[in-house]
């Protein structure tokens, strides 16, 4: 369910648009960073309680030169910086993943203008070709995500979606016995070629450049789902995705006692800070940091149940209607030529 | 209304040319940023008046501490990192989004070199093939643009432009009822390779390799208004906004107590900062903190109706007049060939 | 008049080869900076004649005051975030206009190649054509660059450079007032393509691939104008720009005070910054930060009349000359086919 | 071996997923990071018994001073800006050369559609390209990956492979005795280009389109395999990687000094830092600072050996493995055609 | 003689794999840098033996004053950040100049599978367009890099080295002549061009579509050609490089003074700072500062003699050979066509 709120911000007026993003639940920091602040918040406020009730004055003392330690450490980690590097690129490859989801309009715009023929064999053809690249996608699909999956367990289910047909799926399963171990969301895009081959052998098709038109685009398709699978199996490298988490974890680990209000330093003149006994800037920096880092946690797959994630379920049963409308219902059926409004 | 300052700026002397532009109001940060200065400013003085009149000795010492307080944690939130990384994605969408949108210019030359004949028939055909281009943008835009959608609210509003004929409507209406929830901009398009491919059999068109020239740009065409939608469908991740927006907000909020004036701390040496009474530095952070902000928030939907967004509605009525001319007015009719001044 | 350096920094030895750079005036940051940096100096030894001689010792007091809050102040506006996030955007776009720039020498050779015949007709042809290639580019220059615009600042001006013939200028005229408004830099380029159209039925080009081939790079130049028109007309927000300027020019507004010497300040021990009378480092940082800016200012609009501009004239001049030299001077003549040195 | 961990970050719930990759080993920070981990705590800890067991109190005074020294100028080394710019680029690389691995999977399709014949001449042709192009890029991958290296160290383990026939590698041989001193991996696609032409002459490919459309996709092929070899002789260069590693290692340098505890200074007054013998917080900036270089390190070479770098010998099984099914097993046989459930 | 060390870095273990690349000298930051260093500290010593040795106590004084405040003033110039952005548009430019670099490879496979006949007429054709496009990328370097131009003074030596002929060589100067002041390099390609088209004419090449194909090839080629000249026409702006040495220059002109040791302030308490004499982070700092600049010097203009420079005359040499293997021995000349290992 992805989030859009595009329309919400069309114009920037008053007080500006972002202002009221902020009063959202879906898809929200809040949403995300929830659990966490509760967590840091628990620990803060029982470090609080134990330093202010429980500990003697030696002990407090002791307290205080931690929470000076950990401030003026904790101070040195360049969690922006980390973060503003480490979210560019994440945010790049999320856009790049959303760009390379191949549509099967184009296909199904060419097969419709040149593979002639409103008789069954026609028919059928041009139908079985825009199946086999649904096909191809869902396969895809289903192999980078858990979502989708989720719907299509089996190659049983997506014959009950009617994106398969029995023989087709014996012929996959014994490909995947003769030929283990590698994926095969490509075999119905190799299938589609054969069909276009044979359309032109039986001259459904009329000409050879149509016939290389449609094979480029079928080879872009098929591109296309390998490049998902390809972003979905090349992840960010571990050691980056570590190093970022550790930079903000342990960010917040010197704050819980860092930010801590401990009686003012007698020796060291002047300091009488005030006790708010709410950290407020530390649940602010808390805000922006850590959902700065959720950011990264929910684009790094966008294929997952995020409020941010693309919608591939939709997507399925989008491509295969939309399709069958193009190279059936449509199928060089246009408007009856009129002259327009301002002829001459 | 786009804000072109371009030609003021084409080159740099004297002072500089940018100096001048700070004194312009349309499109300017003065124009976006007021309410929110006037806000800030009102919410300042109001602590000020508070805190120099109002407030007792007592009073003013825990005044004084949360203002120490607020300047010292302010002082950690990192706008501009946050900022900087935030709206150089914004600028880089906002470029992209102007990249994809189509003209139908490409395909005017080659409707007009391809598709022959000056009588009734060849005619109709050219300038429906343009029509149905411009209509299928013009649909695309009232999806995404606030400022398109009120000028065409509904399919009769395109037929009053001379975009959309009442037969066409129907057969829109009737698909919308077939399949339904799926836009639809993609239609007219899937018309007009129709008509292409009736050419061709009719023999308007001359040779395959024309058909595929355009049915090529008709896909591209279509393809341009799809990213347009896409750009629209999946914005800028909702948190990343919120996180800058937060960041930018609490930074102001910690300015609005941390920069106020107080009587200096007697214990501490030395401290005798100026009462300027108006927070003339602060002002000019906010200026430009803020007006960054604003940067993001005209450019994060650049069809709306901010200043700097695009001329959409100028676009339609630019791209059909230009459309029909060059098929039509200009087909296949250039001047007469003559020597030029060099020859020989 | 374009600032080509790379001769002088191919190879890095010694103490460096941007040492020597930091000694030219042309295109140099001196030649940008100076009226500023005049301003500024100006103003900041008024000042500090004014606090050494003018002054009592209460008001002494009050200045230094007020020197302290700006150098607090204004070391807290971040000059160079700002400054290297807008640069890297405006250089993008620099080179980016740069590249957009179409080059008329593939439709030249494409035009030699295969457009036939060395009789009359056939170099009228390609003549006009690669003309109307030059005048499309031309016009557009028109629009975007006061230099070229004020080489050829009426229609006439481009027939007496050989561009436009009379009576193309009368067509050019007619449909302006037929379809005014709208900028007509394509109108040659339409008629290059009818030229194509019609070559192909008097059998000058013999067959239809050629034709495609050219109406493709005719595409595509136009397609360069119409973006050359478009980074003109959609500038970097007017928002970001003035962000920008504010930036730096209030540091350097807090600069001229903040970094004034004053009398060591009796109550803080140890205070005694030495006099130089002349702000060395903060003369070095206008001159990177000011010099920055006007990177920025003089690459906003590649088209004007800096040191560093493109150099459109040369370019109107160039193309001409070159496009006819292939298409007409050089048309199917190639040195006599010899054997090599290499041979066997 | 690449690490794959996107499935386990498909969906962001309760306290984040990213805080569980912390718990793995295989890829992980830890693993790149723990020996230089364990000789910086080795030299710490040895010279802090050193200071608290053996130097009197005067030598004591100068260790304090220069633990004083070390920590100040330490500070002031920017790693975190070098290592952010240089880990941009290098990440940029990484995933260009991913992306520049040719697949053999297009070259398969077209080679399956256009090259027609089930006898044996027809079918060792296809087969023959397709070996070619895996050839060709598996001796690429042996010129720029010590892993494939190892797996074919010579032109004879190819033989054994089945990617080349004994005939084949004496003309390799004889090439290489007269045009020694350049790669020769473009060789079999110059072989997988004759043949393409050699079967456009018997009539094996039925139209010129199709031998285009092949000869392209093969030069993609080659020029694919150009680019990786273009990564590996051209590398980020020297002085940038030198100026990276040096400022973290002096980083380190100063910290093991500079972040000793010292005993407090009597003369200024209130500096009693706490004494917590584990330095915690150096520990945690030793993981993300040294761990960011180890993602610089392991992703500036990734075809080695290294957990994050590419699976180059699976791909080499992979492509012949699906190249001859897609080319023989497939060829030309599609799944009956039949009618899809949505039909009418 | 560009610096590889890809292979050294192919597996990150032990320590790590870039601490052993700060041992090289080739194209290393020391063999930059020592110039630079030498002088820096030459000055550094030499200020400081004057202030231990030669100044009395008051001038010491006022000597401690300027260290205070060049320390003060030189931490607030952002080296850094300018460095960063800067070198990040100069690495950017480098490689896209890298990939800029035409290659002949592909317009051999297309002319050698195209163009017929092992006869002495179809060789020659066939060899005297690749020693036409290996000429046009050697013009080019010539106008780009001393190292080649130094190779290549006069047209004579281009004879020499078999890349031009006698009657080539005098067509070239002739149009020099009438048409003077513009480069020439894309001369050999339009000859080129014409030899395509005249062997259409004889029936060397047999269809359309491989006139065009090598045609698009040429034009690609000649292009690259332009884009190499471009880059060099159109520099980094010189501003900006000025802005950037300037920022790094008076950083270091800062240190110098700023960093040297002086006796401690009697005034202030506990100031004792340590006097290592040697100052060890400072020369640090100048390594990587220093360095990175250097690395933007080295990259600037990757055609020179630096170490890490492109190697232009091995490609000049290269592409020649490979170019006549490719259409001249290998010329539709394949193994002969073997069962494979795998066949059934």
């Amino acid at each position: 369910m992805t989030v859009s709120y595009t329309a919400e911000v069309a114009t920037c007026k008053g007080f500006g648009c972002f202002l009221k993003l902020l009063f959202r639940w879906r898809g929200s920091i809040y949403k995300l960073v929830w659990p966490d602040l509760f967590l840091f918040l628990g620990t803060y406020f029982s470090l609080s309680i134990l330093y202010r009730f429980f500990l003697n004055e030696e002990q407090q003392l002791v307290f205080a030169q931690i929470v000076r330690y950990c401030e003026k450490y904790g101070n040195l980690i360049p969690v922006s910086f980390v973060l503003g590097f480490y979210v560019s690129i994440v945010v790049g490859r999320w856009w790049d993943q959303y760009k390379s989801i191949p549509w099967p309009d184009s296909i199904a715009v060419f097969v419709s203008a040149n593979i002639q023929g409103q008789e069954e064999k026609g028919r059928v053809m041009r139908r079985t070709i825009m199946r086999y690249c649904c096909l191809s996608l869902t396969m895809a699909f289903t192999l980078i995500s858990p979502r989708v999956k989720k719907r299509f367990p089996t190659l049983d289910h997506l014959i009950e979606a009617g994106l398969l047909l029995e023989n087709e799926k014996e012929i996959i399963e014994e490909l995947n016995r003769m030929v283990p171990g590698y994926s095969k969301q490509w075999l119905p895009v190799v299938w589609a070629a054969s069909i276009v081959t044979r359309a032109r052998k039986e001259g459904k098709i009329r000409d050879d450049f149509a016939v290389k038109t449609i094979l480029d685009e079928l080879n872009k398709f098929r591109s296309g789902c390998g490049i998902l699978i390809s972003y979905d199996w090349i992840s960010v490298p571990l050691v980056y995705t570590q190093v970022v988490t550790l930079a903000v974890y342990s960010f917040f680990l010197s704050c819980v006692m860092g930010r801590q209000w401990v009686k003012p330093d007698s020796t060291a003149g002047g300091n009488h800070e005030v006790d708010l006994v709410f950290p407020i800037f530390t649940t602010l920096q808390f805000f922006f940091y850590m959902g700065w880092l959720k950011v990264a946690e929910s684009l790094v797959n966008p294929f997952g149940d995020d409020d941010d994630d693309f919608e591939l379920n939709w997507m399925v049963d989008r491509n295969l209607q939309v399709s069958y409308l193009i190279v059936d219902e449509m199928h060089n059926n246009h408007p009856e030529l009129l002259k327009d409004q301002y002829w001459d």
